[in-house]
């Protein structure tokens, strides 16, 4: 869990509802109120869906993730979010307004403030990795995320990014097609960088660093550079 | 202004500092509270500058403009924002502790909530023009911003982008060369969708429909949708 939200955590479990969701099960975040969700086990993908139907893989919440759903006041407009439960999940989802009933107003704005303003900050950078570096910077960053967020170094120095992804999960993760993210990961397993386990379905960084390098890495802390 | 921070910008206008800056100075944001700004008149540019010395130019202030600068209380990690200004520009700055000690806190953070939750909408609605279509898209949703921030339109039907932008503005709005801007304007002026006034150095949107369609533009609302 970042220890940003720990705070925040344990007072959605605490007033929170806790709800079970099965491997396989989808739950549409639409939106009849402000909502907080805790992540306390399982593997759920966070998607949103556009008008063609294009799908962007946003978060993979695990345990110790945290969302925080928004309500546009000022219109009906809202953006399309699934929960995708990869795995059997339990979380717990309270109202903003259940929240303000049972805390002092004060500290729960300035922890969800907390929330935001990091949420805010991980965006400006993604943009940032996602303009400079062009598709292929799209793809290394996101592998930094992923290895911040999931990664189990070996004692070789190569790391599982111990969560399972499809090419297909990387390319909505991309906002990519599959057929470029497969070639983009032909290169990088040619060149030594990544490899894939086909029966795991899990990503291995074999070289961090280069991956690093190519983006021009700033080392930014892992409140910021992670996908969860 | 946006509707939505209009209480927002009346507060920090009540209890901040009055500033005032000519044209072609700049003012470093680094970082010594949260400091929050409400922009009176002129036009200024925040820019953000990575390790390599590459800028992002990420929002363009104008009348009605607010920024809430936000620290990281975890780490030294700060991304440099910087202000350029492009006309004399009056803002207002003030710290949140200061409004904190005049203002009911509820009512404070409320309004700085919906601020950061909508600047939060924005970012992820730009993620998804920039990933799901490319650099095109890049450009062609920056093109739709610009003119729902600063559009004029004109009987005919073409709408003038009214603040002067050069094509290395554009770039670093889109993070991209400046030679893959100049060739993406060339085409979009060869096929009657852009034009550009090098005397005043300001875009004019000759046919928006054909950019909307060509992201397929889901018409969202003005406070997510713009560069301001």
């Amino acid at each position: 869990m970042l220890k940003l939200n720990n705070e925040l955590f344990s007072l959605i479990k605490r007033y929170g509802e806790c709800k079970n969701f099965k491997y396989n099960e989808i739950f549409h975040l639409n939106n009849e109120g402000n909502f907080l969700y805790a992540f306390e086990r399982g593997v759920a993908f966070l998607k949103q869906t556009d008008v063609t139907g294009k799908v962007l893989l946003s978060k993979i919440c695990k345990k110790g993730s945290i969302y925080v759903e928004t309500i546009d006041d000022f219109s009906q407009f809202q953006i399309n979010y699934q929960l995708f439960f990869k795995q059997n999940t339990t979380l717990y989802q309270v109202s903003i307004n259940k929240l303000r009933e049972n805390i002092d107003n004060d500290y729960l704005n300035t922890l969800i403030l907390k929330y935001t303003h990091n949420e805010i900050r991980k965006r400006e950078l993604t943009l940032r990795d996602y303009t400079f570096y062009g598709k292929k910077g799209t793809i290394l960053s996101n592998l930094v995320r992923l290895a911040n967020s999931f990664g189990k170094i070996f004692k070789n120095g190569t790391i599982l990014i111990d969560v399972k992804l499809t090419h297909e999960d990387l390319s909505q993760l991309c906002g990519m097609s599959r057929e470029r993210i497969t070639k983009t990961i032909s290169k990088l397993k040619s060149d030594n960088i990544l490899d894939y386990d086909k029966k795991r379905k899990k990503f291995i960084i074999l070289d961090l660093e280069s991956i690093k390098d190519q983006i021009n890495c700033e080392e930014c802390p892992l409140n910021f550079c992670n996908i969860c």
